[in-house]
């Protein structure tokens, strides 16, 4: 495995890797301080591609005015581990300065998708997640891109701007990964009280309640889903819901009835203190 | 010269040039109607590129309401007839609903640059051109791309659209072809009514009178050099002045004093009846 912070150095080895083999290259972004979420795709990426790059980045355009990018949890030493324990070969670390030489002044926006859900409680941060994932595309040119479906909204964006702008990348969405308890991993678990650990667990509770209901309704109504959500998250009294929504996917538009669609996302956003934590659940609904 | 409509064979066929050849890909994207500029543009591709690809495509996003993407002028059998003569290898030529298989929601949008001259009279275009650009970039993945600097505004925005998105490609201006008569060659020359295209000689004929003005003083404002351009296009009785602008080059910015930069544009848009034209000056200034 081999440790690159440069662009051009970057470039220079995966051109280097095409012109020898006829085999895929594979990619999987990331902000770093990795857990088994970020390595079930490294592992899909091992087993898919020929060359599995892994990027660690913490985009400050992505990051509003008083959210967590200065404390962006980071641990190098043990993300190489956990990379070369999953099979990377290579693992491109850029600094800012590298990435953004002198300030931006061309961004990537992609609109509709992006109104609802996070899009809504942090204004800019697709913006700054499909400028950057576009800029790391033209950088690996992979053939193959790999992002975990607990940023469900971040997947359907980054599917849109790669038929939108022809970028031809095959974009594999991967599960979410969940911690024995059911709470789904996330770099930002780390940030909570050994009380607020405990009582995140009504999310993850939550999204079973609404499945059991789906499963046991022929027709619910968003509305409906909603309530059953934010009520048992309300049983905690450290959660501030952000939002709790469902919505058709991948579309991400409201419908009026479970008849009106095919697959939904039970998608929620709540704080524990600082902690902003987001979980989804998709299903499959009709008849 | 093959002729090719779908994306996928491009893609497909320029795979294939790079599996067995070590050259470059050279690029050049039109909306064809194509005259002796475009002819330099590609010959500068034959020059550098092992492989000349050259898109035709009108590209209804970079037009406003009320501009003239219907009645854009447009003659395939005489692009091809001049393509070939240049020596282009592959002509693109995808439909709209190629291009846009569905109403796109991705948006490339460069700031700054786009604020003044073209970019003020024509809202929106530049994101047009900044997307179409950027999907043209990623199915032909060119390693040069060729661009007129008639169209000085777009070739800043384009060189910082790559720069800032890392697209990894050069970006080669090439100078303002002319007619005998110095009117810069267009192809919406052929909207001139005779006396129209007898009057915009006041264009190029201003441009001269402004280098003049330049070579001669040692020290200048934009506005005097606006002033002066200004006066002689009005000495057209069928000119209508939409800018006159002055600024540095390439930043596109305003400037106080010509102590103040290093290279400047002086850029015009002028209308004749219904046909917009533009035509812009690039001088060194200063010791």
């Amino acid at each position: 495995m081999e440790v690159i912070h440069s662009i051009a150095d970057l470039r220079s080895r995966i051109k280097d890797y095409r012109r020898k083999n006829d085999q895929s290259v594979g990619f999987v972004p990331t902000m770093g301080y990795l857990h088994e979420g970020h390595a079930s795709l490294l592992r899909k990426a091992r087993a898919q591609s020929g060359l599995v790059v892994l990027s660690i980045f913490v985009n400050p355009l992505q990051f509003g005015p008083g959210e967590d990018f200065e404390r962006y949890p980071r641990n190098t030493e043990r993300d190489l581990q956990l990379a070369e324990a999953a099979g990377v070969d290579l693992v491109f670390m850029p600094s800012v300065s590298e990435m953004y030489p002198s300030p931006t002044r061309t961004t990537v926006s992609v609109t509709g998708l992006t109104s609802r859900l996070c899009g809504a409680s942090r204004p800019g941060h697709f913006d700054g997640v499909a400028t950057v994932v576009s800029k790391l595309f033209h950088i690996v040119q992979p053939d193959q891109a790999f992002f975990g479906l607990k940023d469900a909204q971040q997947v359907a964006v980054i599917e849109q701007m790669v038929q939108d702008l022809n970028l031809g990348i095959e974009i594999v969405p991967c599960p979410i990964l969940r911690e024995a308890d059911g709470l789904a991993m996330s770099s930002r678990n780390v940030y909570l009280s050994e009380e607020e650990r405990k009582e995140a667990l009504v999310l993850s509770q939550s999204l079973q309640k609404a499945k059991a209901f789906v499963e046991s309704h022929t027709a619910f109504t968003p509305q409906e889903l909603e309530s059953l959500v934010s009520q048992h998250i309300a049983t905690s009294s450290l959660a501030i819901i952000d939002y709790v929504e469902v919505l058709a996917y991948p579309t991400l538009e409201p419908f009026k009835n479970s008849h009106h669609t095919h697959s939904i996302i039970i998608a929620l956003a709540v704080k524990f203190g600082k902690t902003r934590l987001i979980d989804n659940l998709i299903l499959q609904v009709g008849k």
